[in-house]
Protein backbone atom coordinates (compact mmCIF):
# COMPACT_ATOMS: atom_id res chain seq x y z
CA UNK A 1 0.00 0.00 0.00
CA UNK A 2 1.37 3.53 -1.33
CA UNK A 3 -0.21 6.74 -0.25
CA UNK A 4 0.42 10.21 0.06
CA UNK A 5 0.99 10.77 3.78
CA UNK A 6 0.43 13.57 6.16
CA UNK A 7 3.43 14.01 8.44
CA UNK A 8 4.04 16.54 11.47
CA UNK A 9 6.98 17.87 13.48
CA UNK A 10 6.81 19.16 16.54
CA UNK A 11 8.44 19.92 19.84
CA UNK A 12 10.56 22.53 21.24
CA UNK A 13 13.79 20.96 20.13
CA UNK A 14 15.45 22.25 16.84
CA UNK A 15 15.05 20.67 13.67
CA UNK A 16 11.48 20.72 13.07
CA UNK A 17 12.12 23.26 9.85
CA UNK A 18 15.84 22.17 8.57
CA UNK A 19 14.03 18.61 8.72
CA UNK A 20 10.87 20.18 5.77
CA UNK A 21 14.01 21.91 4.37
CA UNK A 22 15.50 18.35 4.13
CA UNK A 23 12.39 16.54 2.89
CA UNK A 24 11.86 19.17 0.23
CA UNK A 25 15.54 18.88 -1.31
CA UNK A 26 14.68 14.98 -1.37
CA UNK A 27 11.68 15.36 -3.11
CA UNK A 28 13.37 17.96 -5.34
CA UNK A 29 16.24 15.33 -5.85
CA UNK A 30 14.09 12.92 -7.53
CA UNK A 31 12.49 16.06 -10.18
CA UNK A 32 9.41 15.77 -8.03
CA UNK A 33 8.00 19.40 -7.58
CA UNK A 34 7.58 20.40 -3.78
CA UNK A 35 5.78 23.58 -2.77
CA UNK A 36 6.86 25.37 0.57
CA UNK A 37 4.57 27.52 2.47
CA UNK A 38 6.16 29.91 5.66
CA UNK A 39 4.03 31.02 7.80
CA UNK A 40 5.72 32.82 10.27
CA UNK A 41 7.86 35.51 9.31
CA UNK A 42 11.41 34.06 9.26
CA UNK A 43 11.50 30.72 10.13
CA UNK A 44 13.20 30.34 6.52
CA UNK A 45 16.22 31.80 6.48
CA UNK A 46 18.92 33.41 4.67
CA UNK A 47 20.74 30.13 3.95
CA UNK A 48 18.50 28.03 3.35
CA UNK A 49 16.73 30.64 0.94
CA UNK A 50 19.99 31.36 -0.72
CA UNK A 51 20.39 27.25 -0.72
CA UNK A 52 16.77 26.97 -2.73
CA UNK A 53 17.09 28.98 -5.18
CA UNK A 54 19.34 25.98 -6.89
CA UNK A 55 15.77 24.72 -7.09
CA UNK A 56 13.92 27.18 -8.83
CA UNK A 57 12.20 24.41 -11.30
CA UNK A 58 11.37 21.94 -8.40
CA UNK A 59 10.53 23.97 -5.24
CA UNK A 60 7.92 26.73 -5.25
CA UNK A 61 8.51 29.19 -2.04
CA UNK A 62 5.47 31.01 -1.06
CA UNK A 63 5.52 33.40 2.34
CA UNK A 64 2.34 33.96 3.24
CA UNK A 65 0.09 36.34 5.52
CA UNK A 66 2.82 38.99 4.99
CA UNK A 67 4.52 37.54 8.12
CA UNK A 68 2.49 36.67 11.00
CA UNK A 69 4.73 37.11 14.11
CA UNK A 70 3.88 35.72 17.32
CA UNK A 71 2.14 38.76 18.99
CA UNK A 72 -0.76 40.14 17.38
CA UNK A 73 -1.96 43.64 17.46
CA UNK A 74 -4.80 43.71 15.51
CA UNK A 75 -6.22 40.01 15.30
CA UNK A 76 -9.29 40.42 13.41
CA UNK A 77 -6.54 41.71 10.32
CA UNK A 78 -4.34 38.58 11.23
CA UNK A 79 -7.24 35.99 11.11
CA UNK A 80 -8.16 37.69 7.10
CA UNK A 81 -4.84 37.26 6.20
CA UNK A 82 -4.46 33.53 7.71
CA UNK A 83 -7.47 32.72 5.92
CA UNK A 84 -6.47 34.00 2.61
CA UNK A 85 -3.24 31.99 3.21
CA UNK A 86 -4.93 28.53 3.79
CA UNK A 87 -6.99 29.38 0.72
CA UNK A 88 -3.56 29.18 -0.91
CA UNK A 89 -2.37 26.01 0.50
CA UNK A 90 -5.89 24.55 -0.66
CA UNK A 91 -5.04 25.65 -4.35
CA UNK A 92 -1.78 24.23 -4.04
CA UNK A 93 -3.04 21.02 -2.33
CA UNK A 94 -5.77 20.51 -5.17
CA UNK A 95 -3.54 21.45 -8.23
CA UNK A 96 -1.89 18.04 -8.66
CA UNK A 97 1.29 19.97 -9.59
CA UNK A 98 3.08 19.16 -6.32
CA UNK A 99 4.47 15.49 -4.60
CA UNK A 100 4.87 17.14 -1.23
CA UNK A 101 3.20 20.57 0.35
CA UNK A 102 4.92 21.34 3.42
CA UNK A 103 3.17 24.02 5.84
CA UNK A 104 5.81 25.19 7.93
CA UNK A 105 5.13 26.61 11.55
CA UNK A 106 1.36 26.08 10.58
CA UNK A 107 0.71 24.89 13.98
CA UNK A 108 0.85 28.43 15.27
CA UNK A 109 -2.19 29.67 13.16
CA UNK A 110 -4.26 27.02 14.99
CA UNK A 111 -2.71 27.50 18.09
CA UNK A 112 -3.43 31.37 18.25
CA UNK A 113 -6.70 30.88 16.98
CA UNK A 114 -6.13 32.53 13.70
CA UNK A 115 -7.33 29.59 11.53
CA UNK A 116 -10.09 26.76 13.03
CA UNK A 117 -8.70 23.05 13.45
CA UNK A 118 -12.07 21.53 11.96
CA UNK A 119 -12.07 22.69 8.51
CA UNK A 120 -8.64 22.34 8.23
CA UNK A 121 -8.67 18.55 9.41
CA UNK A 122 -11.55 18.78 6.75
CA UNK A 123 -9.50 19.41 3.75
CA UNK A 124 -6.67 17.67 5.11
CA UNK A 125 -8.69 14.14 5.00
CA UNK A 126 -9.89 15.04 1.13
CA UNK A 127 -6.71 15.91 -0.12
CA UNK A 128 -5.68 13.88 -3.17
CA UNK A 129 -3.93 10.36 -2.85
CA UNK A 130 -0.66 10.82 -3.86
CA UNK A 131 0.10 14.41 -2.58
CA UNK A 132 2.17 14.28 0.84
CA UNK A 133 1.80 17.15 2.92
CA UNK A 134 3.98 17.86 5.91
CA UNK A 135 3.33 20.46 8.89
CA UNK A 136 5.46 21.65 11.44
CA UNK A 137 5.94 23.87 14.67
CA UNK A 138 5.21 23.59 18.23
CA UNK A 139 2.13 22.13 19.64
CA UNK A 140 0.60 20.42 17.24
CA UNK A 141 -3.11 19.88 18.32
CA UNK A 142 -4.03 16.30 19.82
CA UNK A 143 -6.66 16.12 16.87
CA UNK A 144 -4.03 16.78 14.25
CA UNK A 145 -1.42 14.06 15.77
CA UNK A 146 -4.18 11.96 15.68
CA UNK A 147 -4.98 12.41 11.87
CA UNK A 148 -1.53 12.49 11.13
CA UNK A 149 0.71 9.48 9.37
CA UNK A 150 3.58 9.89 10.65
CA UNK A 151 4.24 12.69 13.53
CA UNK A 152 8.37 12.81 14.58
CA UNK A 153 8.21 15.45 18.45
CA UNK A 154 11.58 17.23 18.15
CA UNK A 155 11.82 16.58 22.39
CA UNK A 156 14.85 19.38 23.15
CA UNK A 157 17.42 17.77 25.27
CA UNK A 158 19.92 20.62 25.41
CA UNK A 159 20.38 24.40 23.85
CA UNK A 160 23.23 26.00 23.38
CA UNK A 161 21.69 29.80 23.99
CA UNK A 162 19.44 29.15 27.22
CA UNK A 163 22.03 26.21 28.77
CA UNK A 164 25.88 28.36 28.02
CA UNK A 165 24.44 31.98 26.60
CA UNK A 166 26.35 30.57 23.03
CA UNK A 167 24.71 33.19 20.18
CA UNK A 168 22.89 32.14 17.07
CA UNK A 169 25.48 31.00 14.91
CA UNK A 170 25.64 31.66 11.50
CA UNK A 171 24.77 28.61 8.62
CA UNK A 172 24.03 26.43 11.60
CA UNK A 173 20.91 28.34 13.37
CA UNK A 174 20.09 31.11 10.18
CA UNK B 1 30.20 34.59 22.76
CA UNK B 2 30.09 32.81 19.52
CA UNK B 3 32.06 28.96 18.89
CA UNK B 4 31.48 26.12 17.17
CA UNK B 5 28.83 23.71 18.48
CA UNK B 6 28.90 20.20 18.97
CA UNK B 7 25.33 19.09 17.85
CA UNK B 8 23.65 15.88 18.68
CA UNK B 9 20.52 14.48 16.96
CA UNK B 10 19.56 11.21 17.93
CA UNK B 11 16.48 9.21 19.17
CA UNK B 12 14.28 7.14 17.38
CA UNK B 13 11.98 9.08 15.18
CA UNK B 14 12.23 10.27 11.51
CA UNK B 15 14.17 13.62 10.86
CA UNK B 16 17.59 12.94 12.33
CA UNK B 17 19.39 12.65 8.60
CA UNK B 18 16.93 14.83 6.88
CA UNK B 19 17.82 17.59 9.74
CA UNK B 20 21.64 17.00 9.02
CA UNK B 21 20.74 17.78 5.06
CA UNK B 22 18.91 20.24 6.14
CA UNK B 23 22.28 22.22 8.48
CA UNK B 24 24.10 21.61 5.43
CA UNK B 25 22.17 23.21 3.26
CA UNK B 26 21.71 26.46 5.75
CA UNK B 27 25.58 26.25 5.59
CA UNK B 28 26.06 26.25 1.86
CA UNK B 29 23.68 28.63 1.42
CA UNK B 30 26.13 31.03 2.77
CA UNK B 31 28.53 29.87 0.85
CA UNK B 32 30.62 28.24 3.90
CA UNK B 33 31.83 24.69 3.13
CA UNK B 34 30.34 21.32 4.93
CA UNK B 35 31.95 17.94 5.29
CA UNK B 36 29.11 15.55 5.10
CA UNK B 37 30.10 12.10 6.17
CA UNK B 38 28.28 9.01 5.55
CA UNK B 39 29.16 6.00 8.39
CA UNK B 40 25.82 3.69 7.36
CA UNK B 41 25.43 2.63 3.95
CA UNK B 42 22.15 4.07 2.40
CA UNK B 43 21.18 6.41 5.22
CA UNK B 44 21.74 9.10 2.47
CA UNK B 45 19.37 7.81 0.09
CA UNK B 46 18.94 8.40 -3.91
CA UNK B 47 16.93 11.86 -3.52
CA UNK B 48 19.35 13.86 -1.23
CA UNK B 49 22.46 12.39 -2.99
CA UNK B 50 20.90 13.81 -6.32
CA UNK B 51 20.45 17.40 -4.51
CA UNK B 52 23.54 17.79 -3.18
CA UNK B 53 24.74 17.54 -6.74
CA UNK B 54 24.31 21.24 -6.88
CA UNK B 55 26.40 21.95 -4.01
CA UNK B 56 29.36 20.38 -5.41
CA UNK B 57 31.43 23.69 -4.76
CA UNK B 58 30.23 23.87 -1.30
CA UNK B 59 29.71 20.25 0.34
CA UNK B 60 31.77 17.57 0.07
CA UNK B 61 30.55 13.91 0.70
CA UNK B 62 32.02 10.64 1.58
CA UNK B 63 31.09 7.12 2.27
CA UNK B 64 33.13 5.57 4.72
CA UNK B 65 33.76 2.08 5.90
CA UNK B 66 32.84 0.70 2.71
CA UNK B 67 29.17 0.46 3.95
CA UNK B 68 28.91 -0.42 7.52
CA UNK B 69 25.59 -2.50 8.20
CA UNK B 70 23.45 -3.23 11.11
CA UNK B 71 24.68 -6.84 11.38
CA UNK B 72 28.65 -8.35 11.23
CA UNK B 73 30.34 -10.88 9.95
CA UNK B 74 34.04 -9.66 11.14
CA UNK B 75 33.94 -7.21 13.69
CA UNK B 76 37.53 -6.83 13.41
CA UNK B 77 37.65 -6.46 10.01
CA UNK B 78 34.82 -3.93 10.59
CA UNK B 79 36.64 -2.01 13.57
CA UNK B 80 39.84 -1.70 11.14
CA UNK B 81 37.65 0.25 9.03
CA UNK B 82 36.12 2.26 11.26
CA UNK B 83 39.07 3.02 12.59
CA UNK B 84 40.18 4.68 9.02
CA UNK B 85 37.02 6.38 8.57
CA UNK B 86 37.65 8.10 12.48
CA UNK B 87 41.26 8.77 10.99
CA UNK B 88 39.49 10.38 7.72
CA UNK B 89 37.43 12.77 9.87
CA UNK B 90 39.66 14.11 11.69
CA UNK B 91 41.59 15.05 8.98
CA UNK B 92 38.28 16.74 7.59
CA UNK B 93 38.27 18.25 10.93
CA UNK B 94 41.45 19.87 11.69
CA UNK B 95 41.84 20.81 7.97
CA UNK B 96 40.58 24.54 8.69
CA UNK B 97 38.51 24.09 5.49
CA UNK B 98 35.02 23.02 6.76
CA UNK B 99 32.27 25.53 9.01
CA UNK B 100 30.30 22.32 9.60
CA UNK B 101 31.32 18.51 9.89
CA UNK B 102 28.55 15.64 9.80
CA UNK B 103 28.72 12.63 10.97
CA UNK B 104 25.74 10.90 9.92
CA UNK B 105 25.26 7.74 12.03
CA UNK B 106 27.94 7.77 13.78
CA UNK B 107 26.45 6.37 17.12
CA UNK B 108 26.28 2.97 15.64
CA UNK B 109 29.97 2.86 15.44
CA UNK B 110 30.12 3.87 19.06
CA UNK B 111 27.20 1.76 20.02
CA UNK B 112 28.51 -1.40 18.52
CA UNK B 113 31.79 -0.90 19.76
CA UNK B 114 33.50 -0.05 16.53
CA UNK B 115 35.38 3.31 17.96
CA UNK B 116 36.04 3.15 21.64
CA UNK B 117 33.98 6.33 23.05
CA UNK B 118 36.85 8.21 25.10
CA UNK B 119 38.94 9.25 22.23
CA UNK B 120 36.41 10.47 20.21
CA UNK B 121 35.53 12.37 23.27
CA UNK B 122 39.03 13.46 23.50
CA UNK B 123 39.13 14.44 19.84
CA UNK B 124 35.94 16.67 20.08
CA UNK B 125 37.10 18.65 23.30
CA UNK B 126 39.81 19.85 21.03
CA UNK B 127 38.27 20.54 17.81
CA UNK B 128 39.31 23.88 16.41
CA UNK B 129 37.13 26.86 18.36
CA UNK B 130 34.96 27.86 15.28
CA UNK B 131 34.07 24.45 13.65
CA UNK B 132 30.70 23.13 13.99
CA UNK B 133 29.72 19.07 14.19
CA UNK B 134 26.98 17.41 14.23
CA UNK B 135 26.41 13.56 14.88
CA UNK B 136 23.36 11.80 14.22
CA UNK B 137 22.16 8.56 15.27
CA UNK B 138 20.05 6.64 17.51
CA UNK B 139 21.00 6.15 21.26
CA UNK B 140 23.86 8.58 21.47
CA UNK B 141 25.88 7.84 25.06
CA UNK B 142 24.92 9.81 27.85
CA UNK B 143 28.77 11.24 27.61
CA UNK B 144 28.28 12.13 24.53
CA UNK B 145 25.38 14.39 25.40
CA UNK B 146 27.10 15.82 28.42
CA UNK B 147 29.92 16.88 26.11
CA UNK B 148 27.06 18.62 23.16
CA UNK B 149 26.02 21.83 23.15
CA UNK B 150 22.97 21.03 21.39
CA UNK B 151 20.60 17.70 21.98
CA UNK B 152 17.67 16.96 19.84
CA UNK B 153 16.02 13.60 20.53
CA UNK B 154 13.81 12.84 17.48
CA UNK B 155 10.73 10.76 19.32
CA UNK B 156 8.74 8.88 17.22
CA UNK B 157 5.01 9.11 18.16
CA UNK B 158 3.51 7.32 14.91
CA UNK B 159 5.60 6.05 12.36
CA UNK B 160 3.23 4.76 8.89
CA UNK B 161 5.30 1.49 8.81
CA UNK B 162 4.44 0.38 11.58
CA UNK B 163 0.95 1.68 12.47
CA UNK B 164 -0.95 1.57 8.98
CA UNK B 165 1.19 -1.05 6.84
CA UNK B 166 2.18 1.98 4.58
CA UNK B 167 5.23 1.26 2.16
CA UNK B 168 7.95 3.77 2.22
CA UNK B 169 7.28 6.16 -0.64
CA UNK B 170 9.45 8.07 -3.56
CA UNK B 171 11.10 11.51 -2.06
CA UNK B 172 9.49 11.27 1.55
CA UNK B 173 11.57 7.99 2.70
CA UNK B 174 14.25 7.77 0.23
Amino acid sequence: MKKGLLMVYTGDGKGKTTSALGMALRSAGHGLKVCVVQFIKGSWKYGELEAMKRFDAEIDFHVMGRGFTFKSDDLEKDRALALEAWECVQLAMFSGEYHLVILDEFTYLLNYGMVDLAPVLDVLAQKPDGLHVAITGRGAPAPLIAAADLVTEMREIKHPFKDAGIMAQKGIEF
